[in-house]
């Protein structure tokens, strides 16, 4: 009987859906609405609506297995999200609780970045990797680490917030508040604040003088660095740098078999790996040189968000 | 009937060694010389022979569960003992392999700061926690960070080597070749240096211009730190500056619920975790402020390195 796992991702706006086999195909992809629901339970009643429409499409005989979901502040260990800024249901909301009034099947919980990880592992190019790390470079920098196989969700739910590392003291303001975060420079709008400080720096011609900040994005750069622009180039050296830099106190810290980058700046392949190859090199301890891999992901240009939610289910069943 | 585990801590210059109940109370201590022996095997014939000397101190009946050992660069994964500077040894040592010619029980080896952390899990304050972090402030800064209740080891073994982040760059040489590692400012040494870059910098009076480098420690610097000397209560405030920082960084990675301070320069007590604590909370990210706790270890002036050593057996035998 064919096996599937639901997998639910829970975007500002839209919420992305799925009936994943163990193979990473998806059936009845979906996207819903997400912001019109003032209430939890009744963005929830929408959801399990849709879910049971889309479900009709698969081919009998089927079994679900369960329900994976990544959210916003999901926190793994209660199947809570909590406080999540970009999410209309304020405080701590019981997500996975309320999912489990209408399926009684399991139901896991985590934020994107960390399922985005296990898709990685359960689909992906960390198949048979043990200790990795995750490193998505979006509108914000999100990570997920394996250890010994498993998520490192830490004491509270929350761990693998490596965006907020600290690389800059009293450096560029970051969204959490606080200034020089990693995500204020490794990052899609990292990048463009970059390219801001290096025009506003120096004065070699680039034809990125020609976007306002809000034009300006990493697609942008990449098409300008493809195109030699001095200044698109710079701005991936300096991006690596301080990337490259802050992964080798994370392989200090972790000793992983490879780091795997995703995302929006990730699509830039070798503009952005390589300056970060090379920095993370330089700053690493010697034991641990030449020892790990920095890989795009595999999952670049499928739907992540559901394989990712999907793989927290079926990395349970394959233990 | 009783039952031990034989820990054994393979330092540079002696090797201590005993026989360890679940409750940490240590039997037939002992101390064996490491660095006159040549070749391994020696100092293996010679190691059993002294444990099975100390053995006919414990009493009858009793059982011995396994063998944990303590060592530099020791690779847990593969039981061997790999490129230790300190050590006569070269190369990759299989000392787990050889220690089981003369033992018919499972043997488990990794490095001291490792060691220690599962000391502190097993016997001392971390007893009910599944997530902290230890950090030894000795002439080194080593560290063991437990996920989900296991070390972290990476996929070569050699993970956790915090005290080869970079936190300074271009800062002071370190022994592992690297400069700005954490090590060369967080530990007994480096706030040796930090004194002597104090009285380098500034001109007020400190009784710590009275000692040449070699003479000075970090045990001077607490007792001149304890009359109101400013430059030792600066460099106090400095090294938890670093360090504080430094942790805020580990703390968005593994979110633990604790981090242990052991080693000589733990020994101050709040000179060194009041500033650690102040700058921890001043860098880290809004969702862990006031969450972590930073506590000395329980097993200060306790036999650490044989306990340590011991927990690794334990702790393999309470899941």
């Amino acid at each position: 009987m064919k096996e599937y796992v639901i997998g639910i991702d829970i975007g500002g706006t839209f919420t992305k859906t799925g009936f994943v086999d163990r193979d990473g195909n998806i059936s009845g992809e979906n996207s819903s609405p997400t912001d019109i629901f003032e209430n939890v339970e009744d963005y929830i009643a929408n959801l399990v609506k849709e879910l049971k429409a889309a479900e009709k499409q698969l081919e009998k005989p089927y079994k679900i297995l369960g329900i994976g979901i990544g959210a916003p502040n999901g926190n793994y260990h209660k199947g809570t999200i909590e406080q999540a800024t970009n999410l209309k249901w304020q405080g701590i909301v019981p997500f996975a609780e309320l999912m489990q009034k209408h399926y009684d099947l399991p139901v896991k919980l985590t934020n994107d970045a960390n399922a985005a990880a296990l898709g990685e592992k359960v689909y992906g190019g960390a198949k048979y990797m043990k200790d990795f790390v995750m490193i998505t470079l979006g509108t914000g920098l999100g990570s997920g680490i394996v250890v010994n196989g498993d998520l490192v969700y830490g004491h509270d739910g929350f761990a693998g917030e490596q965006g907020h590392v600290n690389v800059v003291e009293n450096g560029r303001q970051c969204g959490c508040g606080n200034l020089g975060c990693l995500e204020t420079y490794a990052s899609a709008p990292g990048i463009k604040r970059t390219v801001f400080e290096l025009l506003a720096k120096n004065t070699e011609g680039s034809e990125l003088v020609n976007y306002t900040f809000d034009e300006l994005d990493s697609e942008i750069i990449f098409n300008a660095a493809e195109k030699g622009d001095p200044v698109a180039l710079k701005a991936f050296e300096h991006t690596g740098k301080i990337l490259g830099k802050h992964l080798a106190d994370t392989v200090a810290l972790f000793s992983p078999s490879a780091i795997f980058l995703f995302g929006g700046l990730a699509k830039a392949g070798d503009y952005i790996i390589s300056p970060t190859k090379k920095w993370l090199e330089h700053f690493v301890m010697r034991l641990f040189k030449d020892k790990v891999k920095i890989l795009p992901s595999q999952l670049i240009g499928k739907n992540v968000a559901v394989l990712g939610a999907s793989a927290l289910i079926w990395n349970e069943l394959d233990k």
